[in-house]
């Protein structure tokens, strides 16, 4: 029979601790009520007081209803020889508008003389008398006992009489923190257990990853009774950050059968995106369950065996957890591998074709072409070796000069470009660097006969030498990646001359918007 | 009492399947060199057949004398219905010069109905007869269970026949895989103890980080009595990579205190840095032990506790794992960091002074200079602000030209050179390439007044965008690796012009040569 697990996430404020992450109030309410509808049970807002947009975000909270969520305030024990009444950080948690805080105290002896510079009593004092002075503000209380698991190893008794202390002031979770992310599994283990067989109240696990093992200290402590995990969406947090609540809640719920109370684990991958897009974090494509590279297979022994039965490489299937399987064209690809691929695309295609093309994508290979990154490529070469596609355009020259005039350093780039029609045009342009010269001037020169050249920005670029024993004078391959504002897509260059293998992957990228545009246009 | 456990590093094989990264020969040869330094006991060079520049670097090895690594070939079970000694496969492991092989066959009865389509009993023999083939050449074998935990669960009695029949077949080791990634702790711990309870033989853990649990389920294996574990630098890997081994020798070395037979865990950051620029991934901040941010402490109340006791919020000491302590808001570490570096380089250097050259640094360092890896740039940067060095020569002029007649690009680039005496030459070269003329014209410009310059080789050129949001307009680091024969160094480059960027490493490349040759005549 399966028992149930809380889930509480504090993305908003350890997540904030991210180095490069913060969170506007308007932010912060867009992951509340994402969060509120994906189910999690409590969400941690912020430490009133310790910042104006904090306060902001609370104020703003306020004012909506939550239909799953009980939003947190998160603050610390009060300050030793002021009366829990005056303490200002107390007093900003009673007035914040929520009815759980959740605080932190000290349950490491070492840390209240060497932190604190306290007596261990003193101590005790402060988590109890902060404790009730929240209950009798009228709040509910987690106690979060700081670097718990480093306490219990060096003191026991006294970290056991740390959280003694939460319950008589009338704590109703005690939550155990790895703070510094460096315990082991055992420990977690043992010390969760003995914590649950002295006290009556619930407890939860809060763990960081400094160790590597936050998500699994976090399974352990629930396979030991922990009801409750705090951590973050994508394991965003300080240092090497917190508990990954996707892996942790994609764990409980399809791989232990936990009861979680979320709505709909299908949608756990959307969920990380829109955490990373909102704190403007670049996603971290090899994230388990979530990532983009989650379900990516390469080489033919794999993606043959997953056109068969995609158990066989595959642990679930991607759309559990709203992902997607990805096949990647690579130089271990065989013919399944492109089939497979080609599927994506919508083009059905008998295996003798298949056959050519693989055998024209090895050859592309061999001079340093890699496709499993350049969809849009791949998508061109395809079509083009269908005959479903004539080039748009051609470049019918193109220079470009780099020049030191003085100190600066100027590039300028000239293009000449013919449509199928016959028009030509033939422009220049100057940039930050020879590449991007010329990637103004083919568009300033494409604009005029193609219109949706001018939606379409670039959003990475990347060079690989492709053998360093050569050096300067080696192939390199050039990715780049656009966007037309809805869409994006990659293409790829390769040439011994890096300018060369760029304006590749520009054309690539340009002829694809405008093959797309022109598939629009014919549908509608 | 501490036992041993053995390090298998498959960096070169499964690592190579991650998403984007492909080694070159000299690539893994350079890892392997590394790897054998640091003392790892195994290396998995490849897959023997599968690509010419896998055979190329097994010959390549096969020069070399490793010090404590030893060198192994992967492969799979022969194809059925073709005799081991007729298999192309099996043959090709036969013949790589290598003492060990590692062969991967099916545990999953699930697997071998449903990928290889044949009976149970058929895959048994292709086990037992591929690695007696194997031994009979004159190999020792580990077996690579494919899909064990899977099969363990699927049908117990068949993936341990599958063992049964490896270790009839002669293998000295059986390797446990979690190739899916989807195993729970619980089931890893409770089949490595039965399988040891099995067979006489030592047993190996292989994991995939497909739950998030990579590192814990490698553990829990050697915890439960495993004695290696097989897994790559970083977690690279397929999907969401393999298990991290840089966390797992942490862990077992610093906290759980297993007996590794790796020199100096105070290598590891080093190691991991080598081979994110090797692969050229861009590292990853938040990497435990190993990461940029693994120690890095925001403002207020964690520094001025850190400053008081490091324990208070960090589990190890950074220096253990060669990384290094970062306080976000001030500059103390940034001094003290660097202070060590200087010593590096034999220079001692007063407080003050050192204060000084770390805000150069930082300022160049917000440029997107990065000197890790670029440690003759750094050395230059040293001894320029010590007034130790006048630069031999200045680049007082050049252009580059790259142009299309017909169908060829053509790249000339013209410099014009003038040393510390007023002599100047002014010259011109093609290339293959922009970067690679200018590397020519400016090494003919200054062979005539620096002869040493016809010494110097690249070896290795690489480029890294800093920025992917403004694409080609972004600012790229070059990174140039140089030899004179003898010895090798790095310089490095930055600007938003990529040839420009390219041109200041050349210089710092050359200079840096004239000023050994130099320090090496006063030395005589």
């Amino acid at each position: 029979m399966s028992e149930s697990v809380m889930i509480y996430d504090t993305t908003l404020r350890d997540g904030a601790q991210s180095e490069g992450v913060s969170f506007s109030p308007e932010d912060s309410l867009e992951v509340l009520k994402k969060l509120d509808e994906f189910g999690v049970d409590f969400v941690e807002g912020g430490w009133p007081g310790s910042a104006p947009k904090v306060d902001e975000f609370f104020k703003l909270a306020s004012k909506i209803k939550l239909k799953n969520t009980k939003l947190t305030a998160f603050g610390s024990t009060g300050k030793f020889g002021t009366p829990a009444k005056n303490d200002q950080n107390l007093k900003n948690l009673a007035a914040c508008p929520v009815e759980w805080c959740c605080i932190f105290g000290k349950s490491w002896d070492f840390q209240v003389t060497s932190a604190l510079c306290i007596l261990p009593e003193q101590n005790l004092d402060l988590i109890r008398n902060s404790i009730r002075f929240l209950k009798d503000s009228g709040k509910r209380v987690m106690f979060d006992a700081e670097h718990f698991f480093d306490g219990y190893i060096n003191n026991k008794e006294y970290a056991l009489s740390t959280l003694k202390a939460a319950v008589d002031g009338g704590a109703e979770w005690l939550v155990l923190c790895d703070t510094n992310g460096g315990t082991m599994m055992e420990v977690i283990a043992d010390a969760v257990e003995d914590v649950l067989l002295t006290f009556e109240i619930p407890v939860g696990i809060h763990c960081h990853n400094d160790s590597d093992l936050a998500v699994a200290n976090s399974l352990v402590a629930v396979e030991r009774g922990a009801t409750m995990v705090q951590g973050t969406i994508n394991g965003i947090g300080e240092r090497t950050g917190n508990a990954n609540l996707c892996s942790i809640m994609a764990n409980l719920e399809l791989k232990l059968e936990y009861e979680l109370n979320i709505k709909d684990i299908g949608q756990l991958t959307e969920l990380s995106t829109f955490v990373s897009e909102t704190a403007n974090l670049a996603p971290v494509p090899g994230m388990p369950f979530v990532g983009e590279k989650a379900f990516a297979h390469k080489g033919g022994v794999h993606v043959s065996a997953i056109a068969r039965d995609p158990r066989t490489y595959e642990h679930i299937a991607p759309e559990c957890v709203g992902n997607k399987r990805r096949i990647l064209i690579s130089d271990m690809a065989g013919r399944a591998s492109i089939s497979e691929k080609l599927k994506d695309f919508g083009i059905d295609i008998g295996t003798e074709e298949s056959q050519a093309i693989v055998n024209q994508i090895k050859a592309l290979e061999a001079q340093g072409y890699q496709f499993e990154g350049a969809d849009a490529s791949f998508e061109l070469l395809v079509r083009r070796f269908k005959g479903e596609l004539e080039s748009p355009f051609k470049v019918t020259g193109f220079r470009v000069f780099i020049d030191n005039i003085g100190d600066k350093v100027s590039s300028e780039a000239s293009v000449k470009v013919m449509d199928s029609n016959g028009n030509e045009e033939h422009t220049a342009s100057n940039g930050d660097g020879p590449v991007n010269a010329l990637d103004n001037a083919l568009r300033k020169a494409l604009s005029s006969l193609f219109p949706v050249t001018d939606r379409i920005r670039l959003t990475d670029y990347k060079v690989r030498v492709l053998d360093g024993k050569s050096a300067t004078a080696a192939s390199v391959r050039v990715l780049i990646r656009s966007t037309d504002g809805k869409n994006s897509w990659t293409t790829v260059g390769v040439s011994e001359n890096v300018i060369e293998a760029s304006l590749y992957a520009l054309i690539d990228s340009i002829e694809y918007a405008i093959h797309k545009n022109t598939d629009k246009e014919v549908a509608q």
